[in-house]
């Protein structure tokens, strides 16, 4: 029987799961409406029950099964936001859960994932060790696999985001979604197009992972080469059946952002609306404030997908971004190895206020002159004008940077 | 005539300034019902318009201003979140506002005060400059100067907040709310107080500028020395007038909190609830996760009261409190001058998995024997526990820590 998704069985699946979820806000950013003409509104399932939109498709599937299959449990294999989704979602409705997640998850996913109630198992190194070993622990146990989008379920569950956009934006145009594997962008995209067929819906992946975009132009999924991605929850190599062909029934459009505009879009989220997205959650903003959306006096919606970032990774990525945007700094100044020299050069910073962060000084450059040394100093700026201006200073009083 | 705030008074301002501000969300958070055994939620005026609860209260007075005085315009002095909410409530009805800042405001706060229309005077090194001058514009103009909080307007407008908690959370027992001049607590203790009065509400300070508590424990408003705190929205010298007598009647109890706890709260507010709120805001979960609510099986709210938070104060804040967690450290460890003694406790840190984030090895120590150096290295650890792992490991290879 081929697999469907009706927008039926969203609407039931909006009554199914109504009470185990939160019904997340929508709010709106003023600054983009500057930036890009465009009302723009952000969908915040970062502040879904377990931090991300997950818990709903699991939630519905869970709900859906046979109360035969709900007394041999559901297994798993995830190590992000679908394993903590599947372990609430049971737990929730006192059934058994087992989640596989390979020997290197990070221990806060981990903690996160036996906290909800799961059994976890942890096995190999990479999510195809964990993939494998789910298969055969459900074979032992009768337990029911729950994929984490590739199931008319969970794609419905996931269209129930679909549904409250529509009831709280109202006449909305354009709606951005992540994809990785393609559930939340199918389910959102079939309420959408199925109430409201005016809807422009744009899917956005990581450049560095667009297997979604390839499935849709060849026509059937197919496994890509992925790079590294700050974007982890939608690094999805290959994307689903069910999922390309809905998506390529129903979005409009496929975009791809790059690390460096997710980053971006990271520290937008946290500055100017307070929240904080992980980098697939954030992947649509960053679609936005890149100049994605060409369309001009338009009602925007992004969905925020997840906010389950590793608080050390979230530093390290603010960090970044704030060094694309001048804010920070490092430059290389050769000084002369005398007394007094560095504190001139620091004079001039201090003068033009720019706030040093770390300073280092070397005389084991290669390229540094004889009776030289080489100051590396760190600088927080206002922006990349200051920092520009700054250099420019430092430039004129004769310094070399390097 | 005597200054008064009445339930009536706080019911008008909800009615007059409903289309101008933001109804803000209530979350919940599972991960303190787990920590205190309440059910803890958070009111999110953080993500209201402005980025702070101020615009409610600059909204309400500004409204109830008499068509002449409107003609005159508005001002205020502020460096912080009363800037921003008087300049977007003056634009948003069409009148001119001049806000005076010290000039050393951030240059956030000045491009984000001068964005919502006002225009800006910068004068002087501290608030009491920009006081004086803006008293003295404010009698050449005729403007109506608007006080930041002891104003029975401003503080009918904060009160909102108080009713919408009531409708939002059903039978809540406690409501913590920050204070600074005393505004929002003010607002928000008559609102509970006059509906539900069984409600506990608790004001919470930051320890380093504790005006209102000493205020209320000498019966009027006295100026206190402060130090410094990273909660700047409610460092308040000297408590107001109006806002000291409401709270002496209708808050129950006054509680403090240190930095430490501040930056902590920040941390989780932003890992678990993900969030981004500025020190005041967290002052509220602070107080709740260092234990200062003995009460059991209650319905909490804490109010955020805002989100402005300079993101390079963030960086070090969240840094701060991963320390304080024990989840980074640094480490200082005596090495013999040779060949390979540094790799030797660099592969004791990879077997113990702690990340390394920056090294130094130094010869200039004057506590380090001849032919040793000091290896001084951060490292990311999981938690504390892990943190104590690692360093019994390095002693008990024989190494000296410093």
């Amino acid at each position: 029987m081929e697999k469907i998704v009706t927008i039926g069985m969203i609407k039931e699946a909006a009554e199914t799961i109504k009470d185990s979820i939160k019904r997340t806000p929508v709010i709106e950013c003023p600054t983009l409406f500057e930036k890009t003409g465009n009302r723009v509104f952000f969908k915040l399932e970062n502040l879904q029950k377990t931090g991300s939109f997950k818990i709903r498709g699991a939630m519905n599937k869970i709900m859906n099964l046979t109360d035969n299959e709900k007394s041999h449990g559901v297994i798993a294999s995830s190590a992000g936001n679908h394993a903590q989704g599947v372990a609430l979602g049971a737990t929730a409705l006192g059934i058994k859960s087992t989640i596989v997640m390979p020997g290197t998850a990070p221990l806060s996913k981990v903690i996160a994932t036996k906290g909800y109630g799961a059994e976890v198992v942890q096995v190999g190194t990479v999510y195809d060790d964990a993939y494998e070993k789910a298969c055969e622990l459900q074979k032992e146990t009768g337990a029911t696999f729950l994929h984490p989008f590739d199931d008319p379920y969970v794609i419905a569950g996931q269209g129930t985001i679909g549904l409250e956009i529509l009831e709280d934006i109202e006449d909305v145009d354009i709606v951005l979604v992540p994809i990785g594997g393609g559930g939340i962008c199918s389910g959102i995209a079939k309420a959408i197009k199925s109430l409201k067929p005016s809807t422009k819906i744009v899917g956005v992946e990581p450049a560095n992972a667009a297997s979604m975009m390839e499935a849709v132009r060849e026509g059937h999924p197919c496994t890509i080469k992925t790079s590294p991605t700050i974007a982890d929850g939608i690094a999805v190599a290959r994307a689903g059946e069910l999922t390309c062909k809905m998506i390529s029934k129903y979005v409009d459009e496929i975009v791809t952002v790059t690390e460096d505009e997710i980053a971006k879009g990271i520290l937008f989220l946290l500055e100017k609306s307070k929240v904080l997205a992980e980098g697939a959650g954030a992947s649509t903003v960053a679609a936005v404030l890149s100049g994605k959306i060409k369309e001009k006096d338009k009602k925007v919606c992004c969905v925020i997908s997840g906010g389950n970032a590793d608080i050390n990774a979230v530093e390290r990525i603010i960090n970044k971004a704030l060094i694309l945007e001048g804010r920070k700094a490092e430059i290389n100044v050769e000084l002369q190895d005398k007394t007094g020299e560095l504190e001139k050069l620091l004079k001039i910073l201090a003068e033009n206020k720019a706030n040093i962060l770390r300073i280092n000084q070397s005389m084991y450059r290669a390229d540094a002159k004889i009776n030289s040394q080489v100051a590396t100093i760190a600088i927080e700026c206002k922006d990349a004008d200051h920092r520009d201006s700054i250099i420019n200073k430092i430039k004129e009083v004769g310094y070399h940077l390097m």
